[in-house]
């Protein structure tokens, strides 16, 4: 039987508060990062108690130069914690009583930790989400400037692999600016959910969604998805077998066996990171499921995710840039790598521009290609009588259809990979740059 | 050695496709639901072949007229397919040729499967989160007609599941209206990523970024996460131990075995199809990591997910409806839950009212409450005189604090749960629905 | 054009390592958990080195000195890290290379970091499954301790959160023993994985499989999902309309607002873990999903998701020891939420073990608990006149019917809820116990 | 208010029954798998019904029989579904009534739909994992046969995906072979959950607790991750660059646009397959989490999970076989990928033969590479003076470094790539073949 002096059956502790459940209970060990949105946060609600009679003018006052002494004390590394300060708030609320007095205990009229703990931490996310946006837009900076100046080079486009049709190098460097860009997400998060513009509509509800929380988890997963496919892009590319980039040895590292390697770290980490991030969101979601309404402190969790994953990105977004402004490229060996069965797409196109229907081009040009590797030959190298024997249709001007660069101009339609239209994607991501500062 | 002719070794197929493989690599057997939008994607892309001089006037029209006895065929459930139709482009494609000719080839000049696969599902969503937005509306227009007619019912508000504060039932199920409304979202969603409005602006990105699928399978995994919360409380209140709530026989299943027992079986799999959803939005982030750019097979996987998803909101959504439309409240046992101990804040902010701080007035109501249990009556039966020993503040007029309906009106602040406040959340909550349907 | 100097485009960072690029590689702030198992490791590969021949016999013992001098520098806290000492292996070479010279340098003959990483971990795994081992021990025997003692309580049974049918409080304990009892993965996964008896088949194999830490994960998500759900019964046993338990203060935490409320914190933070843990398990397989085979950097990735868990495991499964020792039962509040209506299947046993088929027994028990419905009286006081214009079999003894403690002992198969069948799952336990220490 | 008849707000239905929810509710659509274990169970409990003398031996022997005509029905496709069967123990007992009237409500004396369901499955898998135990020795079959057969073929290994050193084709399979080899756990797993040899301790955790489908989700979640990488590295070694193997066309599908590709689906498949499977690992350990105790119907998830990734793995299992036994390998290409720089360990090793510390020895070598980068010559075209000024160390046996055979067969150590460590790997895997068929 449980007596009233407490346990009967084993366990390791004795007395009256368990020294485990202490430190599984504080969450001052991660939410000290919360010191200065805490402070402000305090100081808004003061000037509103204020308004709403509940301080005096003078009250008011020594509450808000009080919370900025404790702010100079955090700022200055000279704030000291107590064993017995096991959130920020509590922390903050008795180092104020210290300086202060019993006014201190005003602050807190009707407000609890609940309210200040999700308070904060939108708060803390503003300036968050802020910092990842600038980190951002230099990345997509940096990947832009690099599409501008390297446009004239071409090298294959891949689908599955394996080797599809001759692209601008810039094109794929702007796909990545593009597919990796939640700039839209972000603002709209900004908006929607951190601005405070709005009023959250119902009390219990305020307290106790996350959906701020587990959206920018999921922005920092879909965002680690986009440059984990890049880094694979690039690691891939890096190969001996593919040779089209070199990494930077400022992004590499060696390898403590064998000396003549150099392993792309640096990428490796970036795709990795995805993994981790996810975990994060996943976990969250998961301690959301069926949790009843109103505060339940399973939602303390939320605060190491949404700072580990802030951190993550802050150091990923900022090595990518590193990563992409360093890289060389090996002009060459891309160029080396476009072949003439690349262009067999074209040469059907070149049978539909003669009004053959797309699928008899199709299959006519498979044949060539067919015809091609029977003879051992380049597929560039079959010739006209050759062709014929495919199609009545080939003439003396199939010879243009080889040209890698003419290839490329064709798809001069928007997204394409035509000059024109690389030069319009420029446009269209500086555009959006210009947009966020604005 | 690997011989020309194939394997030498193990494996359980000989000849020159693998049953199990075809199968493997079939999507006819889920993408079949994509035929209209298929269809509806080539009409406009022939069209636009005509505009672009590769088709004639009298070519366009026979395709265009091919495809809608595509479209009756299947709308009439006699289209056939066949053994080599892999996915529903090859079906509806092979279906137009025996139709209309060779013309039928020239469809594809200048797209691919890719293009093809991904446009359409773009459709389809299109549609779907419109059906999934009108169900939505349905479900929070019952849960706010019912907030407006029940709003002078009292019951406990819990956190950590502890008895907290008299709150409003209304206040209960707006909190949930509020939560569970991704209305912005699903708005936000269909705006940015399927009303093409906007040109994708690369096209190496968009054969290969599926944020459209992610961000629907995420939205679906955050609203679900929201009904299994509402599911859990409603189940919660349901116990004979709360006795709030009582199912509809619509939505409640008996027992094989316990002759007396009803059991919530909706809100139980609202509340597990949480962890379905966000395993489709898990299992697709997983797919996509690390995946080198542009088309890859693995892209396959998103419609499944997709189907699977949105059937199971709406399902989700319609039963919810239900659930909340037909359920029965116990007036009296929400009433006769309210204990005078949960009235303790309101009688620390009636010592605030009187000027004393919070933090002092909080610990004078804790000594009442302890006061009380000590002598084992209710909080509201301690005497002036006792209260007084607490503190000479407390005089006459502290029971005007035992009322219930009186603490209520005092939470009149936007989003709280006096009347007023109700009020204007039920009329935010329409407003939404309004600007949602115009 | 990316010049041989380094970047042209955008970019933060000038010089030739990118500060942060190092912070990003580095993980020397979490693996100098692994000091002492990387110092065990070597020397146990320096004795290899030495019967190979590849170290002379002073050699060697110039190095065993040297790592026990730097195992008592970390042992002590005087160990110093480097700022290039990037890793636990590189601080440790480094510092035995300044302690015994070039001789140090021969140590990692034949091995590398890939090697040193995976080793270190497997060790550092045996000791912390050890370690959690005990703690799940602890636990168990707590459960059991308490089972035991308090075998003599009934309360009632619940499936989909409605009340069923009477059992005992120990059965309860007891399920929540078995369930969250994965010692026999543990000791397997310890087998197989952990105790080095059998060798690894692969070289490349070795560096990039990490199933030993997968599934550590994966025992842990499973651990706390049965902890998860034994929280959340407890929570609700404790919540004020349950009233069947109470936290003992030490695992309690009172609301800074609401002077009358006790938070059962220790078990929402026990809930609270499982998707924490189980996020950990994600990230690793979806960091490791399409990786390229043998050592990538991504599985660096691997280490600080085992140490967070092991850690939280450590703490939850004290805790939760805490919680169970501590806890208060209140019987009376246990044995008055018994009913007659949850006797309504034995109501129908009885008929069956007069002759009628259980469906047809079920259906007129049904009947009963309606009759008792109408009449507004409980199941029990229906006279046996109405029981007999339900079914003629009922006769006087149906009275026996009516008793708590004789429904319980008819369960007496093995897992049932009879005190002989619970005395027995003690036993299994206890046993299993024994065998775990041996 | 509600009142008694039912709803008075919104929703779409009017009647007792809700068409969404009973269909919301059903089971049946996927439940119908299990129609052969749910009689076979049926049948051992009826036998124990009778031995227990709930049952008499004609009755059971009606049972019997009638349970076997049911059977019959289902094998030969005329056991025909009505509208109230909303799952497969319901239609089965229904059946069973028809067919032999009022005995067959005797069959559920003592047992409820919840352990009907639990054990139905536990039979259905400890099947299933028996086909698919086979397929996986299928598997690991033709990789070990061509492992065998190809051992001297030899190719780069990779770390980062950088050329590192020269190993046996059959070391990789093998890694293979041995990585996605998850015997042990299978054969544990049905050996703990599955043969019934054990009784369930706890009937309340008996029948709430899914580890066994957890623990199999689970495991098919890892083997997925190692296919994946598998998978990953053919999709490499098939690329245009690498040309190591090629697929055979059976598991291959050309490109809708481009005649000259042949994409490798198979293998993108079984990649993308991990995460799907992992998903459903996912949802149900989110689904568990803080379940209350005992059956709830969230519980029915389990199934559709398991079967869907039941169905899964057994395609990809037979596919990946396929895949495996019909690849060419192109033994020129392979060949033709080492280089001397692969050998710079080996130089290493020279020097630590001849007592040179294998730091400093590192270090040589990687000067050596530096020398050879710098001249524009093959690391093996250095001259032995331009080594010696590296290290007088080198003579003219350095020569001997340069032969990629010598090179592999100094990796004899077990687990090695030296051919007699790979011949005793293959030895290893089919003695583990030869165990699991015992």
């Amino acid at each position: 039987m449980a007596s009233e002096s407490g346990k009967l059956w084993g366990g390791r502790f004795v007395g009256s508060v368990d020294p485990i459940m202490e430190k599984f209970n504080s969450s001052i060990a991660y939410d000290r990062n919360l010191w200065e949105v805490d402070i402000q946060g305090s100081k808004a609600y003061s000037k509103g108690l204020q308004k709403a009679g509940l301080l005096t003018k003078a009250e008011m006052d020594r509450i808000l130069q009080g919370l900025d002494k404790v702010a100079e004390e955090w700022a200055q590394g000279t704030f000291k914690l107590h064993p017995n300060d096991e959130d920020i708030h509590t922390a903050n609320e008795r180092r104020l009583k210290e300086l202060i007095g019993d006014t201190a205990g005003k602050l807190h009229t009707g407000r609890s930790r609940n309210d200040q703990v999700v308070t904060d931490l939108r708060l803390w996310m503003r300036q968050t989400c802020s910092a990842l946006s600038a980190h951002l837009r230099e990345l997509i900076r940096s990947m832009v400037d690099r599409a501008e100046a390297e446009r004239d080079v071409l090298f294959p486009g891949y689908t599955h692999l394996q080797r599809a049709q001759p692209i601008r190098w810039s094109h794929w460097i702007l796909s990545g600016a593009i597919a990796g860009n939640p700039l839209g997400v972000d603002r709209e998060l900004l908006r929607t959910e951190l601005n405070f513009g709005a009023i959250t509509l119902n009390s219990m509800d305020a307290t106790s969604e996350r959906d701020f929380v587990a959206e920018f988890l999921f922005w920092a997963s879909l965002c680690m998805t986009h440059l984990s496919r890049m880094a694979e892009d690039l690691i891939l590319y890096g190969t001996k077998e593919f040779s089209f980039v070199q990494l930077s040895d400022a992004y590499s590292t060696g390898s403590s066996l064998m000396p003549q390697k150099k392993n792309p770290d640096s990428l490796e980490l970036i795709r990795s990171k995805a993994g981790r991030v996810f975990g994060r969101c996943a976990g969250l979601l998961m301690t959301l499921k069926g949790l009843p309404s109103t505060y339940n402190k399973d939602l303390q969790e939320d605060k190491e995710a949404v700072f580990e994953v802030a951190d993550t990105m802050s150091a990923v977004l900022q090595v990518t840039t590193g990563v992409i402004s360093t890289l060389q490229i090996h002009r060459e060996n891309m160029a080396h790598a476009l072949s003439p069965d690349m262009l067999a797409t074209d040469l059907a196109y070149y049978l539909v521009r003669k009004g053959m229907p797309f699928r008899q081009a199709h299959e006519a040009s498979g044949k060539a290609v067919f015809m091609a590797e029977t003879k051992g030959v380049a597929l560039n190298q079959l010739t006209l009588q050759e062709l014929q024997t495919i199609s009545p249709l080939f003439a003396g001007d199939v010879s243009k259809v080889w040209d890698y660069g003419h290839s490329v101009e064709q798809y001069g339609a928007l997204g394409g990979t035509a000059r024109s239209s690389v030069d319009w994607q420029i446009g269209q991501v500086r555009a959006l740059l210009r947009a966020q500062q604005a």
